[in-house]
């Protein structure tokens, strides 16, 4: 287990270039989002300490909040055994909402339990309202 | 944003028919692994509470601790905005190892910040020590 054990960073980038990254709030450990890095995005946050991704709507790198002023300060990269993941710890600028919907996490909804998927299953809210209108920060045609 | 905003869950799998899935644990919030479910895994994980990933590498449905004991008991799951990431909130079952190297999270590996990624970034250990040997558990070829 070489790439397991190994102390050199050898990120496995997939066939598009993307690692995941999962960003969590550096205090509470929170999941706020779930996005890509290719190398560039990847190495740009480790040099800055900013987060940047990679849009994969858009095709180029995105440093997160540049048009809405939700930046992610990193504090801590971590990467998973097999070098195709991230974790970066956090913390949230502007209203804290690291979702486009003006949420401070994406996952605000629950997928109930106790049952297969089926084409009624109802999603709930957890009660993590929106901190911005998003229309207004991104336009009509919102992306994160 | 009906996708956002909607009340059915409506999972948007990519061209290999998967969602990400993020396993955090559900004490400590801290994340544990990432891997991937098709349909049935996530059909499978609501149904029964047991946490079933499908593998990339083997091709199949996975029920997570199905060879080594280290079952996930899934408390709570969230979906993202986009509905192409679940979050899973578990309760480790056996060593509490998640990760197949034997440690509790897959993340035991921080990545400097302060310098762009080089050839010769080093990697440091967070001190997630090994709780069994993969080796005796998975055998030599070992997968998660």
């Amino acid at each position: 287990m070489v790439l397991e054990e190994g102390t050199i960073l050898s990120p496995r980038f997939d066939a598009a270039g993307l690692i995941t990254c999962v960003a969590v709030d550096a205090t509470s450990g929170e999941v706020l989002m779930l996005a890509h890095m290719n190398a560039q995005a990847l190495s740009l946050t480790m040099e800055t300490g900013e987060a940047h991704y990679f849009s994969r709507s858009r095709g180029k790198i995105w440093k997160k909040g540049e048009s809405s002023g939700h930046t992610q300060k990193v504090l801590e990269i971590r990467i998973d055994c097999d070098q195709d993941a991230v974790v970066i710890k956090v913390e949230m600028g502007g209203t804290g909402a690291a979702c486009h919907t003006g949420r401070r996490s994406c996952f605000y909804r629950t997928v109930p339990l106790g049952a297969p998927a089926s084409a009624e299953t109802r999603l709930g809210f957890t009660g993590d309202t929106p901190r911005f209108d998003p229309k207004a920060v991104y336009g009509k045609d919102s992306g994160h």
